[in-house]
C-alpha cells in the first residue's frame, strides 16, 4: 500500500546497518575461543562445507570443547537424519514449530530454511515459523505438531489421550518417541542458543526462497 | 547438515501440495461476497494495483462492504502513511512485533515483507518476525517495540513510567500517540485476521528477499 | 457487615480526594492541543451533547488531529451503529467483555454504562465486566462472547471449531465478521487508552444503576 | 455516542430477562439445606439484618453448617473489622483487587459496594474492580495493593524485597500480616463463590452509587 | 550415575550449611512476639505436642494474636479433620496439589508428610507436590484433584460442566463444597506462608519416608 | 494435628495400593523393546549396578536403540560429570530447579536425591523441588537458579542484561555456557520424560533422607 521509492530504502538502510553484518564473525555472546578440531570434526566440518557450502554457526559456537561438540553432533544426526518413521521434513517442521513456541531466532533462521528445503515449499517454512495452526495440514501432521508444542509449553499436562491421539493418526510407539525426542531436542537447542545470544550464518536467510 | 537431493524434495511438494496454493483465491473462511466498488475504493485499488502490482488480499477482504472498507483504509493510510515522528519503517517494525506476539500469519507475511521492502535489510524483517530482542536496535528503536509489544501482552500494566521511559529515548507525545495507535491498530487487524483465517498473498513471501 | 457510620466515610473522602475529581479535565496523560474541530466533527460534538448530554472523552482525546478523529468516527458508527445481525447491546456486550479481559478502565467504564443503559438491566453490566461467564447467558451470546474473549487472548488458536460453533449457535458469515470486528475495534481501543491512560467522562459512572 | 430509546430498552430487557432476577432465591449452584441457626448465628444474622438492611448471601451459603458457619465469621469479622494498622477501607480496597485479579463475580459486587460506601467515593469502588493500577493512589496504597495482587497471582515470587517495599511505604510487621492475611482470606473466598457459583445480594449493585 | 564420595559430600555441606539450620528457630520473615496462649490455645499446643511431638510452625506464627489463632484453628479443624465425604488422605492430597500449584514452601513440607503419613505410601506424598497427573488416581480423585487445582490457578473458569464432573465422578453437592473449602483454604494459607516467608518445621522432611 | 493410627493408614494403603508399585517394571507408556547393549553400553550399566546399586531407569528407557542410548550418555555424562566451573552440586541444583518449571515427575525425584546425596542435605533436595526462591542461597548460587529457571519459562527474554548478572556473581563465560547447557539438557530430559510417562526408579526415594 505504500509507496516505496530508492531513496527511502537507501537511507533506511543507512540509518540501520544491516541487522545482521556481523552474525558470521561474532556467532554467540561468549568468548570462548575455539579449540582444534578432532580428527573426526575436522572431517565433520568438510562435509558440512561441501554439502552446505559453509559450517553451521551452531557448530562454531560447540567447537571451544571437542566433547561438547562431538556429544552434540553426534545426537543431532541421530535424531534429524537417522531412519525413522517421521520423514526428516516432518522432524524439520516440528524443530520449526517447536522454535516458535520459544521464539527462538538462532533455529527459526536455520531450521525454517531446512523446511524450505525439504518440502521445496518456501510458504510451509514460513507457516511453521508464523504460525503452525494457519498451515493445511494433514491430519497426522497436524496431531504431530500438536503434540510437539503442547510439550513445549506445557510439558506436565502430556498425559496417555495425547499419546492416544498419536497413535489414532497412524504413529507406532516408536515414532511417538521420535516426535517427542526431537521437541526435547530443540527445546534444548532453543535454550542454549537463547541463553548465548548465539547468530545463524547469514546465508541461511536467503536459501530456497 | 542434511544432504536434501531433488528426488526427496519433489515428494515432498507431492505430499504437500504448496503450502498456500489458494491462498490468492480463497481469502477468507467467510463466504462474503465483494460488493461493487465505490468510485474512491475503485481507485484506490487502481493505485495498489499500480504501485504494488497487486491488491492486498485485506482489501479484498473488507470489500463485501464498502463502508467498512473505507473506514479501514482510512485509518490504515493516516497511522501507516500520513506524516509522523516515526518513520515509515518504524511503523512497519511495530506491526512486525505486534504480530509476532499475536502469531498472526496475514500480517506477518504482508508488513514482514513491508520492513524488508522499507529497510532494504531483509534480515531486519526476519528479527522483527522471530524476536525483536534479537536484533540489534538503537536506544530508541528498542523503546519503542518494548513499548508496543507490552501494550499488546498486558496492556493493563502500562503506566507512567513506561511513557517516561519513551520519552527519555527522544519521543514526544505526539510520537508515543502514534506508538499506541499504531500497535492498537494490529491488535485490531491481527484478530480480525485470526478470526477469519485471513491469507496474506503468495507474492508478499519472495519480496526484498 | 461493617457499621458504617458517616464520620468514617467523611474521613475517608477527605484522605483520598475522589478518585476521579480531574477525568473530565486531564482526559489523558499526554499534552496535545485539540484543534479546532472540522466542520463534520463540529457536527458529530453537537450532536454528541444533544443525545448523550455531554461529548465522550475519548472524542477529545483524537481531537488533536481531525484526520484520526475523523477515521475513528467513521470506524466507530458503522461498528456499533450501523445495521448488523448482532444487536447494538449485542456489540456493547462484546465491548465490555473484551475490555474485561484487557481490564481497561476507560472502556468498562464508557461501554459498561453503554449495556446497562440499552439492555436496562444494570446488573448486566457488571456481570460483563466482572466476569461474563457469571451471566446467565442465551447459548448465542455465551459462544460469541466465549469467541470474542478467547480472539483477545489467544488470537492465534482461533480456527475453524471456533467459526463452526458460532455457526451452530445461529451467527451467519457476516455476524462472524461483525463479532470479530468488534473484538477486534476494542483490543485496538483498550489499548489507544491504556497507553495514554485515558479517562471516562465521570457522568458514565452513575448511568442506568 | 448511540442514540437510545425506550423502546430498545424495553426489547432488550424482554430478551434477556434481568440479569440477576434469580440471585437472591438461588444462592449456589449447590443444594445445601440450611440448618437451624445457632443462638450465636441467630444474633448475627439479626445483627446483619438491623445494619445493613439484609442478611449477605455469603451466609446463607455457609448456614448448612453452624461449625462452617461460625469459623468463617469469626474469622472474617477478625481481618475485616478488628483493630489493625490497615483501615477498614484499606482492607475492602485488598478484598477488591484481588476478587478482580481472580474475576470472582461475588466478591466484585459484595466489596465493590463496601469501597464505595466506606470511601463514600464511587467512582474507587470501580477502579477497584477494573484495574486499580489507574487509580490516583497514595505510595502506601499502591505498595499495599502491588503486593496483594502479586500475592494472588504469583505467591511463590513474593520475597523480602516485596516486604522490604512495603516497609519503606510506612507499614510495620503486623501490617504486612494484616495485608497477607486480608488477600489470603479473598483468595480463599473467591474460590469457594467461584466453586459454587455464588451470587450476591442483589441490593449490593445499587448502593452508594 | 555419579560417584559420590564422602569428600564431596563433607565439602559441599561446609560451603551450604544446613538448608533449613534455623528454620525451627526463626519462623517467619516478620518480627511479630508470641502472646501468652489463651487456655484453650494453651490446651490446643498441648493436644499437638502430645500427638504430633511438635507444634507446628504455623500454630507458632499465628500465635502473636489469640483472635487469629483461635479462627486459624477452628477453620482448619473443622475443614480437615470433621467428618466429611472426603477421607482425611484425600483432604491431605488437595492440600498438597494446591500448594504444588503455588509453590508454597511451607505448606508442599508440612501437608507433603501428611499424605505419606495418612496414606501409608511414601510416594503419594512425592506425586502430589512434584505433578498429580503422573500418580495412578482412581477417577474419583483426579476429578477431585483436577477441580481442585483448577480452582486454584483459573478459578474464573470454573462452571456448571466442572461440577457436573465431580457428580458424575461420584461426590455429593456437600461433598463439592468440601473439595473448594479445603482448596480455598489452602490458597489462603499459601499466600500468608508465601507472604511471610514461613518456615516448616524440619521434623517434616523425615517423617513418613 | 491429626491423629493417625495404624489402621487409617492400613486402609488407604489397601485403597491405593503403592503409587509407584509398578514403575520399577513399567518404565515409560510407550513399549519398546529393549536391544541387545552394545559393549561400552553394557560396561556402563555394570558401571552404573556397582556405583548405584541399580540402573536409572531413564537408560533402560533409552535401550531401545543403541545410537540413542549411546549419544544421550555421552551428552549427559559431559554435562554433568565432566570438570567444570560448577560444582557437581550445583549442576544438580539446576537440574531440580528447571525440572520444577516444568513439572516433570522423573526428573524431579532422580535429581532431588541427586541433591540431597551430593549436598549431604536433605532440604536442599526438598526446595529445589518446591521453590528454591525459598532457599537461603549465596548470591552466587541465585544468580545461577534465576538464570536458568527464567532461560526455560520465557527463554526469549535472555538478553545481555541476564549474562551481566551472571558475571557479576563471579561466572566466567565458560560457566555461563555450562550453566545454559545443563538447564537447556534438562529442558530435553523432562520433555522427554513427560511424552513417555517416564518412572523414576523406586529406590530414588528414600535416598540420602
Amino acid at each position: 500500500m505504500a509507496r516505496r521509492n530508492k531513496k527511502i530504502v537507501h537511507r533506511n538502510r543507512a540509518e540501520q546497518g544491516s541487522a545482521a553484518a556481523d552474525d558470521d564473525i561474532k556467532i554467540t555472546a561468549l568468548k570462548l575461543p575455539a579449540q582444534p578440531l578432532s580428527t573426526d570434526m575436522a572431517a565433520y566440518f568438510a562435509k558440512c562445507q561441501e554439502k552446505l557450502g559453509f559450517v553451521p554457526n551452531v557448530l562454531k559456537a560447540y567447537a571451544f570443547d571437542m566433547a561438547k561438540l562431538s556429544a552434540f553432533v553426534a545426537m543431532y544426526n541421530d535424531l534429524m537424519l537417522a531412519p525413522s518413521g517421521l520423514s526428516k521434513l516432518e522432524r524439520e517442521m516440528i524443530a520449526v514449530a517447536v522454535s516458535a513456541q520459544n521464539r527462538c531466532y538462532y533455529c527459526l533462521v536455520a531450521h525454517g530454511a531446512g523446511v524450505r528445503q525439504l518440502s521445496g515449499d518456501p510458504i510451509l517454512g514460513e507457516l511453521m515459523a508464523m504460525n503452525f495452526r494457519a498451515a493445511r495440514l494433514s491430519e497426522r501432521q497436524r496431531a504431530m505438531l500438536d503434540f510437539a508444542v503442547k510439550l513445549t509449553a506445557e510439558p506436565w499436562l502430556i498425559e496417555e489421550d495425547d499419546r492416544a491421539r498419536l497413535r489414532r493418526a497412524g504413529f507406532r510407539d516408536r515414532d511417538i518417541w521420535d516426535i517427542a525426542a526431537v521437541a526435547g531436542f530443540f527445546n534444548m537447542s532453543n535454550r542454549v542458543a537463547s541463553a548465548t545470544d548465539m547468530r545463524p550464518n547469514s546465508v541461511y536467510h536467503g536459501q530456497a526462497r
